[in-house]
């Protein structure tokens, strides 16, 4: 089959391979009208020709006076008079909002029409993909009548990119922009990477890493960042930067950075003019402060809020919003890390400016294969609060293994917080219903690079996708997301769809159970988050080790957050506080993360815990000889280089999914001093070869 | 017209664009008879396949006994029996030694065949790739009778690729060598490097940096090393690594490295052992010892001949040689770094092993954009030497600058060394041929990496090109080559080959101009070789900087070479040491290398030499807005990525090429106190802004 190199992503728009529904296509769309001069509807007009003449395989017949017959239109009640023509009812059209579309079917004297609309051009571009993705899915496009419109305002991509194109936690090579060729040159990339958010919704991009770098607010770098906003502005998205919160030092010439100096004050405004100068729709800040060893205010004696603030009032007079990061951690070594954030950022509710947004990690700690979703959802009943997902796999595979994310998002965003009672979601916390917020957010951290596939393991696609998918729409399904993707991004082949439906949707647990299982987190190694390192300790942060967190001994294993222990369980609300605080109505899941439990602890499955976290272990990697297996099965379905390319890291997954699993038995085995249960594949190697066992040279860390 | 995104390079096999041609091609082939069951005669069945069916629009017809009519015959006299019973002279097939090719039409009974033959299967690859490129550069094939065979043996390129992928002088992102995928994931992307290289005659490649990092040589990695091994042996393409020379210590536990060491002698040759037990056809070792910072046999007091021979013993039973640099500096300051290799390496002559070569770099300072050919070449009559020569601009304006280096290249091998009296060129020691060398090879320092297409800068691509033609045969034209790569990367309008040719053929000169006309060298910035620098003094070396080059102060400026000087025209046979040593008879472009000048020294044009050189460096910066102006001309002949690309690139170049150009002329006025002359372009800003102007995170440098 021929070889594809994954660079078009989820845009193929390969001709249609059913005959039938080809013809059906065709005969729907004989010409298409686009009315609307903007820039915009520029994108809209080369995106339908581009996908279109690819679909149906002939060239799109743009008209501005189509013959009579069948025709897609697209266009604005401001811009088109077709559209006026056609006098869409106005709630609807008002229930659209800014970003929303109407896609539908209609018939007047001298047409069958295929209608998008919407209030606004961006609108329109993405009622445009969606109905392109409708193509390129295969449904039926006969009788359309689909209103959507996202439920969450900001949907953004976090690029932990520095300015010398290296990329932290990045596992795709180097960074997208080529700061050294701009603001001159405009690759094509960069079109492209807009093309592929707008197609699924993403409206924001934060440029550079959350450790930041002053340089980038200087006038030489904003030049650049001008030129990457223009070429993103067609495609509705715009541009975000990181701020350091000492800039005012570094490239101001200042002596502070004290948030409350009235130089300091002035400095950001000024800097604030300056970058709108450059960049008129310029989003606004994303700031990681007094953390992991970042400035903030803190340095000066000043608290989150006071920060935040100076820099949302600089931006304010522009409509730009400030993110600040609920990822803090100080200096002094706390209690329990997981319960930082929400100490730190409770008290501060209700002490920020209208445009700030706190950014919290979906979970307490950092990204882990699973955590319980993070207290501070539900906890600010008067300060926005935004999500932060982690697309790029920094404790999950990074660019190696196979891990559909779509799972771990919605296990958050599904979650009841209990803040308002029974059925007060994350979902609802982050679209803004629980508290009535109208600033909303979702970022995920990007695991875009410069490999030609853009994102490594060429299944990890998905994972930039469906971040998208469900910042649109945090009530979307994972199984239909990839269900799309799939069909979009290989084929429709029933087998094809259901193969990798099944892979994609065990890949998150597996990765679970080979790392992590029952609760477990923060297992990995000391100089990198690859693999495992259970028996991490004594570094010069005990939070920064292994031992801290399982806390692994003669009695037992687990953190004890309990009353008893360090009563993280009291940041949830009633009656989450003692679900999770009981052992016995703790889910499974999370048992581990809640508590210290004896070997002998009697598991839901009839075993003791130690049987049970060795079954888990197993698991996991019987789970990835099933994926490996089925996708074995589908060898003849796919193109070749992207067949082998997966196959082969299957094959390097498998190995590291049994190092996981045999590391992390034989080390707990030493407080156990149990036996592994009969019928379970027994580790090969003695723990001293997985203690001694280097990594080096791993990407994303160029150690 | 249709984006290109270049990843194809020059193998492109669009489809005839002449009609006329087109079915005259198809006339030629009806039948393709590839005979030989190899791996390499399936690369070469394959390359056959994916070029026909583009180039002639049809699918190609692969036949074991083929049809009565038109056919092309590729095969070996060992494999082929339609090739035994066409009886070719076997003088002529003697000839063609181990990769040489022949390419005939002939006629017999039953067909009109064209036959592309060789020795080895490797030869039919290279015979079919040039027979291939006949097509792609619109020549007539209707009676073909061309004999071809490389005029050197070993023909490599030297990747300074990091394990941690990052690539040092690299400007087209991460090394193309993901070893963290390796041994199990063998991208696509290896076999068409492997193809390209095949396809210009490249038949080896140094995957790892010259400043070497012993882990390569570990077990972990050589499984990974023989993995692309695997991958590139059907291609001709055989792999060689860098010794670290002190790896018996770092990765082998001893507690020396001293080349006479008994433990060290039988470290190396157990590691050689290893080494082709893992790759049983590994090409050898690249050293650089006793440099920069390298360590090496001088850390014993040993001399190069005593460590190169060291590892020459060990892979000697195995067939492999060791290419042993000599761009050394010690870590003294010398009186004239231009003399030093020489006088390192002359009384060595004959010391050597038999499977040593001495790998020289084109020039005595370190790839500027001119310098004398290296006094090496010549001098050496008992041991072999190899041409270094640089594909990657490291001071030529890195992934940025459009500049052609075939010009550059064919400069020093066209030079002639007197070695033995007129006629004793730089290719004639290079080939072998001046002192009955058999062991010869060209070597280029890599300009490739992950971006898309390749090399950073599309006309870039050329340089890679041309440096395989010439290794090939390296009395090569640079303007066919330029010719050929145009025809086959871009398009065989005549207007775009005369176009871009013009181009290429006048962009290293420019080069030249606005950086280090009239001889001089070594003019860059402190932190990075992108930029003006000549005010660079006062270093912990002097010769690292560029006053040490240039000397310039009140009386004049140049370095003193000559007798009265360093005397590093001694180091050249005569007559070439007076012909350098004599201001009247040097070659101006050479007259600041060899001489301190007067500013009001006569020169050939009748100007100063103050007016002389700010004339040049006018000139240069004319000559890049004269490429700026053919490039627009090409506007509609070209595919709009591309264009866009270069023509964003070309606009960095004026304003870096103008930078240079006032830099230095407002800086070596401070010492001729001249005026620039009427009618030249003014310096518009001061030299205190051109001195504190500061370049960050440029590629390839991570700072």
């Amino acid at each position: 089959m021929k070889a594809e190199n994954g660079y078009r992503l989820w845009l193929r728009y390969d001709k249609v391979s059913d005959p039938v529904k080809l013809e059906n296509y065709r005969s729907h769309i004989n010409q298409v009208v686009v009315e609307g001069p903007s820039a915009i509807m520029n994108a809209v007009r080369n995106e339908l020709d581009m996908a279109l003449s690819g679909l149906l395989d002939k060239k799109t017949d743009f008209a501005d006076k189509p013959l009579p017959g069948n025709i897609l239109i697209a266009g604005t009640p401001e811009s088109s008079a077709m559209i006026v023509s056609l006098k869409i009812d106005k709630n609807r059209m008002e229930s659209l909002g800014n970003e929303g579309f109407y896609i539908f079917s209609t018939k007047t004297s001298k047409f069958n029409a295929i209608v998008i609309t919407a209030n606004t051009d961006i609108g329109i571009l993405y009622g445009t993909f969606h109905f392109l993705q409708l193509i390129q899915t295969g449904k039926d496009i006969s009788r359309l009548e689909i209103i959507d419109a996202p439920d969450v305002r900001h949907r953004l991509l976090n690029h932990w990119d520095n300015l010398n194109r290296t990329v932290e936690r990045g596992y795709a090579g180097f960074s997208l922009w080529q700061w050294h060729t701009l603001p001159e040159y405009i690759d094509q990339r960069y079109i492209d990477y807009a093309r592929a958010n707008a197609s699924v919704g993403i409206n924001g991009t934060v440029l550079t890493n959350v450790n930041a770098n002053a340089e980038i607010l200087t006038p030489e770098y904003l030049a650049k960042v001008a030129a990457l906003a223009n070429a993103f502005r067609p495609y509705g998205l715009k541009v975000y930067l990181t701020a350091r919160f000492s800039a005012p030092m570094e490239i101001g010439g200042l002596k502070t950075a004290d948030p409350l100096d009235q130089k300091v004050i002035e400095w950001w405004k000024q800097k604030a003019d300056e970058i709108y100068s450059f960049i008129p729709d310029f989003g606004g800040f994303l700031v990681k402060a007094n953390s992991e060893g970042q400035p903030g205010p803190q340095n000066y004696n000043r608290s989150h809020a006071e920060g935040a603030n100076l820099l949302a009032r600089a931006v304010k007079p522009y409509g730009g919003i400030v993110m600040w990061r609920a990822f803090v951690y100080s200096n002094e070594e706390p209690e329990d890390r997981a319960k930082q954030a929400y100490n730190e950022f409770k008290p501060l509710d209700g002490k920020f400016e209208d445009n700030v947004i706190i950014q919290v990690k979906n979970g307490a700690i950092d990204f882990q294969p699973r955590e319980p979703f993070h207290p501070l959802f539900g906890a600010m009943s008067s300060t926005p609060v935004m999500m932060e997902f982690q697309v790029t796999q920094e404790y999950l595979g990074q660019g190696i293994h196979l891990t559909y994310l779509a799972p771990l998002y919605t296990e958050c965003l599904d979650a009841d917080t209990y803040a308002k009672g029974p059925g007060s979601y994350v979902s609802k916390v982050i679209d803004g219903t629980l508290f009535d917020d109208t600033l909303t957010a979702i970022a995920g951290v990007s695991n875009i690079g410069n490999d030609i596939n853009w994102t490594g393991n060429p299944i990890a696609q998905s994972n930039w996708y469906a971040l998208g998918r469900l910042a649109w729409d945090p009530g979307e399904n994972p199984e239909s997301i990839a269900d799309e993707w799939i069909r979009m991004t290989y084929s429709s082949d029933e087998d094809v769809v259901a193969g990798m439906k099944k892979i994609m949707m065990m890949s998150r647990e597996a990765g679970v159970n080979y790392r992590t299982p029952l609760g477990l987190h923060h297992q990995m190694a000391w100089h990198h988050h690859y693999g495992p390192g259970p028996w991490i300790k004594d570094k010069p942060r005990a939070d920064w080790t292994s031992a801290y967190y399982n806390r692994a001994d003669k009695n037992g294993i687990g953190f004890d957050r309990t009353k008893t222990g360090s009563n993280a369980v009291g940041q949830y609300f009633p009656p989450l506080d003692s679900i999770f605080g009981t052992p016995e109505s703790c889910p499974e899941e999370y048992l581990l993360w809640f508590h210290h439990v004896n070997w002998n602890y009697k598991m839901n499955s009839g075993r003791t815990l130690w049987d049970e976290l060795c079954h888990k272990y197993s698991e996991g990697v019987e789970q990835v000889k099933d994926m490996q297996q089925s996708w074995e099965e589908l060898k003849d379905k796919i193109d070749d280089e992207r067949f082998t390319h997966v196959q082969s890291l299957l094959k390097i997954q498998l190995q590291d999914a049994t190092e996981w699993r045999n590391a992390c038995i034989l080390y707990f085995q030493t407080f156990s001093g149990m036996p592994v249960p009969a019928g379970l594949e027994k580790p090969d190697k003695s723990l001293e070869y997985y203690i001694k066992k280097e990594r080096k040279y791993l990407p994303g860390s160029l150690m």
